[in-house]
């Protein structure tokens, strides 16, 4: 195999990873092909509730086939034996692939390392190399891994000169319907979902999935108040984020909301749609940040995706962070 | 000749017909092409003052080889005479030409068919198909025809979240150097450049073109404002841009402009520079536009060209306006 080959092997892997978001959690969605010459003979992804995990899923295809094949799996397999099941390192071990390589190394401390080390004491050549694609597919994972918080979508929906509503509030609709339908199949890429305390009063947004099939994937439902909220549970301040229980957060505003996170620069990811429409003196999409000097915006936000959603463009920016 | 190769042979002659632009000016910026056997045996577009015509240009390439040729103008051949040489009509006949092609009717009320006209008459196969490179590349011309004021570019430069500066007026830098670059190119393809008093009394731009070979093109400088300032002329309000003697009239703000312009529907293009940064509560691009419902500000710009420029993105809309 060739490093190009590895790289478009891990990407593949990375794109069914997808699959496990957010189903998998509080487990890392990880995405596995198992390869034998030249031929995928075993796939998986890491299924509801984080079992069974991608690379016993991929095995369990690939049966007697696994036998000197080469596995590609997002993240380290892990080594640690759990009631659930043995270890994956374990697994591949006992099913004899001859080659492992991974997208990224396990933070966990259970496993950081130990999973490849497993495999190498066992004979099978098993490498990490760095595969941005499969750090994207588990940046809930990595984020929650390194600052202990999920990671942080923050939608805006938006005219061409920023405006988020009409100065009396009126905000039906900016956008149109295809933009409306792709917030929907966003929402279900998350375990939860936030508004602030006044969208929540004034809206009474809904915050679920109308997408057919896939109505049973409407995210957790917080709200950012200091009041009690029957039917939903909140949090006082973003730096609460951490008790969510959810690898991706998608934040939908309003503005002082967006703010707030921003200020906090709590946002991985910032998701815009915009209508070309000029409203003028509307409201704003994002209240006070507090900034004091141009430069200290710049080079924060990296466009990562835009396509066009009828009249509406999408665009997606990831949050450049030193060490990430 | 197919309709799909005079289509594509008036695209061309479209793409040439920019070289004219702006210092055709007060006649249109046209462009031309001949073709015989398949070959171009002439090209030509509007020289600067007006003189010589595109046609004239391209019959004088030509010279003998235009016997037989098929024509492509993007405009109808003028057929009035003037002091300052014969019309082109007259020349295409003298030169024995076998066809020719417009891409738009010349308004002009002493055109106007007369020029397809007296080619039909000496037996030239002469006919207008409308192309709409060639209506976009006269949209200047057509614009002062149909509506007695020059076309109108506005230019917006802000962040994601629709500022233009800091709440204290900052603005040095939003966009990079790649965007300033494009907008002095884009300055250079005006006749007359526009800013708002405020604008003019607090940035005290230069509005010039400051790019290698291209110093000689700044656009004449106006100002909207109710005062005398030295040195540069001034309107009024937007209705007054009947007097600018331009094509091409280049907007760039401040929102106050911005908005008096666009309430009055004064707009046909708008021109967008957007940094990857995020302000918040800075100054907004465009000011009140006066907006009753939202319904009212959708279905009137088309979004036609997109680009990066660097970390920033440029896009341009266009106005849809019925008959135009």
């Amino acid at each position: 195999m060739t490093a190009a080959s590895d790289a478009r092997w891990l990407a593949a892997a990375a794109r069914l990873a997808l699959k496990g978001r957010p189903a998998s959690n509080p487990n890392p969605a990880v995405g596995c092909i198992i390869v034998k010459d030249g031929r995928v003979v075993g796939r998986g992804w890491t299924q509801a509730g984080g079992r069974p995990h991608a690379e016993a899923m991929a095995l369990d295809m690939a049966g007697e086939a696994a036998r000197g094949a080469d596995v590609y799996a997002t993240l380290e397999p892990c080594a640690h034996r759990s009631p659930r099941g043995p270890s994956c390192a374990d697994r591949l071990v006992e099913a004899g692939v001859a080659r492992l390589i991974a997208g990224v190394v396990d933070p966990d401390d259970r496993t950081a390392g130990l999973g490849l080390e497993r495999l190498r004491k066992a004979g099978i050549d098993a490498q990490a190399i760095a595969c941005p694609h499969s750090a994207a597919s588990l940046a809930g994972y990595l984020t929650r891994q390194r600052h202990g918080r999920p990671h942080v979508t923050l939608k805006l929906a938006m005219s061409l000169d920023g405006c988020i509503a009409l100065a009396d509030g009126t905000s039906q609709w900016i956008t149109g319907e295809a933009s409306r339908a792709h917030v929907h199949s966003r929402r279900a890429l998350a375990d939860a979902i936030l508004v602030g305390g006044g969208t929540w009063r004034t809206d009474n947004p809904r915050l679920d999935v109308r997408l057919p099939g896939l109505d049973r994937r409407s995210p957790e439902r917080w709200v950012l108040t200091t009041q009690a909220i029957e039917g939903v549970q909140t949090i006082a301040a973003p730096a609460d984020i951490t008790r969510i229980p959810a690898q991706y957060l998608y934040v939908e505003g309003g503005a002082q909301t967006a703010a707030s996170f921003l200020a906090e620069d709590l946002v991985d990811r910032l998701e815009i749609y915009r209508a070309p429409i000029l409203i003028g003196d509307g409201l704003r999409a994002i209240g006070g940040l507090g900034l004091a000097e141009l430069a200290r915006a710049h080079d924060r936000w990296q466009p990562v995706e835009r396509r066009s959603l009828g009249p509406d463009s999408f665009e997606a920016f990831e949050r450049s962070r030193q060490g990430d």
